[in-house]
């Protein structure tokens, strides 16, 4: 099974849909642009969901939830919102449908037209700002800090599962605050907060920084961002986190009195990341056998594969295979016991790389004889023999040691593929021949951003934190410049 | 506060809605017939999923994701299904917005016009089994166990909080079978798991039993459902499990290869229950004074409020409560420390007797004096005074007794509304005077139900699986009956 996978060098593109189908993450459906999230994706979906939200509940955020449906009109409230939004999405214009005359299935009934038609939500800053109106009148009622998990629709013509469809999955955190200073703050706090997740959580490295204005959310004042290094030497934008101004506060009207009595509007932040990091988690971890997952994220972290030829053997294997899961269960592992008589250890062995699991232990006649198990990692495919006992710590720190080991191989990787150029030969040579973060020099202006990105297809993926003050010139223009921006060709 | 709810015996529904605005539960949108949830009740959503979801789990179901929208050719396949769902609903015809031309706002761009109208999922059978076709070839992908959460919409004219809105959020499982009695179980076990979530968990007493054919759901051979008695005599449907015979595999041709080589086609299951279950929960145990939870699904299930006058009162008191609030959370207990000096005592008091918190302790400098709290208990209003020796104990023990005590009021007068009839004399005035469940004889036809329901509103919530064989005349014509049936109107 694994041999089907077609290999990265090959066709990196093919490589990823063949593995999300064979690994039975996800796939496409009988709705254009809308994919399955099979139970195997979802449950990875389920981890990231629970680590996430146990972070947002840490930081004081809660939950609710909002309309699905935003009327047309609330879209047009923030001008560049609109801009952003408006263009490319569903629009439900009838509310009912009658049985066709000819009485072939149904059409849509004329009679039911809506007087406003809705959009179903790109992103919810509009339907939720117009909410908030009525919740905040003071500033006791600040901050208010809240998250929504739901799904959204922005209609895509060239979709690939995970990274881009025209429904996804995400959270969008909406926080509203008395003071700039506080809602930047918190923009900030969420990055972090992602920026954590993504390195701990996920092991994948990710750069810190801002965007530039052209690459900013329609309606924010600032876009901080993560951005992710992929095996292909794309960039990949796996979340953001938006200081909005008073930009909704004003389109919607929400106002709240000072302590000192004062009129003032509200300062704002929106932040989210979707499904689309398990496209990233993808292709940061992944190799030509399949999945590779950090332990923090498998729905099964260890797989126990019994090897055995009769009935005797069996149950010799099957004996000690039980008493291991057992104690690995206890242990609070997500471990699986495959004794499945249908299928052969080497389909098996297969199977389980496909997937992803980290840990798979073999267990044969021989090794019961020795007291022994083969152990084999998933990450770096190595084999080793080791003792039963004691095994359940074995195991456990096995786990800590590929969850670092995964990230620390992709940091290193990441950082191998951030080059520096100083001309527009060396910047057009490095993204053809090798990709990757380019660090240059750029004039600031968005005319120039644009230019470079119709000549290479690369975009200004941040202006990293870290940026150091640097005299320079603009790789295009020759223009001064203040410091390196990173350019990179994205997902 | 808890003064302005309107008396349930004056004005039930306004009671109803009254409470939840002022329980910070939901509200109206503006979008017409979508509600917001809000932090507080979106609260008590997640612990009836969090508890729903092990359970689906513990009995071998796996969660996925499939589209939002349903191609509207899809909802045709299943005559019985279109009947029921293709009527009112949201559809999408367009996708994409542009500019007005009077350069007021954006407008439906018509070149952007959809070949195929997409339906909102009012349900998901048809885009699942459309699904399932490719997933199910043999008897070995037997059987599917899936179940999503998600969002769903059906449109609604007459809507209210909760229990009616365009937009809800629910879980249906969708599951797939080689024998009809396979199905059958899996259809009866998820109605157990509901029946047994309901009582143990929501503390609300459920009647089980079966829809009569006209209450089927549409594309179902049988309907299984969970039915609750609401304090103003009016029963709720609080839970549906759907054996769908092989009406969804026929439809979307979803066959397999029997252990023999032979093929059939699939037999279905499909079973949900969704945020209505927050409008029984208010209906089945709240008062006057606000919402009453059960402690399991108690956002908070404590809350400390200290008493004291001047800043030396205030630091004794305090000293204590930090000290009590550590104890309970260390105990696993969900409690509220309230020291804000911004509100008094008693209308804390009030807040949380609306709110529904099971337990409040208030802790004053007399109390600190004899090494003693005060106790209230939020479902009776007695009040008591305790030792601070053990009270981790008896805060434990308290909310068990509250848990069953909320249970056990419930139990007693849902028992008392059920009332049997054995002439149509008695059964009009059982309706009209007293409500509830009444127990009477039906010809078995729905002509005869679809009579009753136009004379009464009445409806049968179903044939209780307690039914006892019993021969008798049909309360309306007359006729021959084999056994009795529950009557009620209803949610
Ligand atoms: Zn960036
Ligand atoms: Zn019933």
């Amino acid at each position: 099974m694994a041999k089907e996978l077609t290999p990265r060098h090959i066709d990196y593109a093919k490589w990823y849909n063949d593995l999300i189908i064979k690994a039975d993450l996800a796939e496409n459906s009988g709705v254009r642009g809308c994919m399955v999230i099979k139970p195997y994706g979802y449950a990875i979906w389920e981890k990231i969901q629970q680590e996430l939200d146990r972070r947002f509940k840490e930081t004081g955020h809660q939950n609710a939830y909002f309309p699905l449906f935003i009327p047309k009109s609330y879209l047009s409230k923030e001008a560049d919102h609109v801009e952003g939004f408006a263009k490319e999405c569903a629009v439900v214009t009838h509310y009912r449908l009658k049985n066709a005359p000819d009485g072939k299935g149904v059409i849509v009934d004329d009679e039911a037209r809506l007087e406003e038609e809705l959009i179903v939500r790109p992103t919810s800053e509009t339907i939720i700002w117009d909410t908030y109106r009525n919740w905040i009148q003071s500033y006791r009622d600040l901050p208010l800090l809240i998250n929504q998990w739901a799904n959204v629709v922005r209609w895509e013509m060239r979709t690939r599962l995970f990274l881009r469809t025209a429904e996804f999955l995400w959270q969008e955190g909406h926080t509203a605050h008395a003071t700039r200073d506080e809602a930047i703050a918190e923009a900030e706090l969420m990055l972090n907060v992602y920026a954590d997740f993504a390195e701990r959580f996920m092991a994948i490295p990710v750069i810190k920084g801002v965007k530039s204005p052209n690459e900013r959310f329609a309606g924010a004042e600032e876009t901080y961002c993560i951005e992710a290094m992929m095996q292909d030497g794309k960039a990949l934008q796996a979340g953001t986190s938006h200081f909005l101004g008073q930009n909704f506060a004003r389109a919607f009207d929400v106002k709240f009195a000072t302590k000192e009595g004062k009129e003032e509007y509200v300062w704002a932040t929106s932040w989210g990341v979707s499904t689309r990091l398990i496209g990233a988690l993808i292709m940061t971890h992944s190799d030509d056998n399949g999945l590779v997952l950090p332990p923090t994220l498998a729905p099964i972290q260890v797989v126990i594969v019994p090897i055995y030829r009769g009935r005797e053997d069996f149950e010799k294997v099957n004996e000690v295979a039980v008493n291991i899961f057992e104690n690995l269960k206890k242990a609070g592992i997500a471990v699986k016991y495959d004794d499945r008589d249908t299928h052969k250890p080497g389909w098996k062995f297969n199977e389980y790389e496909l997937k992803g699991v980290p840990i798979r232990i073999a267990i044969g006649p021989k090794d019961i004889e020795n007291n022994q198990v083969e152990i084999a990692r998933r990450d770096t495919l190595e084999k080793v023999v080791v003792s039963q006992i004691g095994l359940t710590d074995y195991i456990r720190k096995l786990l800590e040691d590929i969850q670092e080991t995964i990230y620390e191989k992709a940091r290193a990787f990441r950082d191998s593929m951030v080059s520096s150029a100083d001309t527009w030969e060396e910047f057009t040579r490095l993204l053809d021949e090798k990709g990757g973060f380019i660090s240059a020099h750029w004039d600031g202006t968005s005319e120039t951003e644009e230019r470079i990105k119709e000549l290479t297809k690369a975009t200004i993926r941040c202006i990293p934190f870290d940026q150091k003050p640097e005299e320079g010139k603009c790789i295009l223009t020759g223009k001064n410049s203040k410091g390196r921006v990173l350019f990179a060709r994205a997902y």
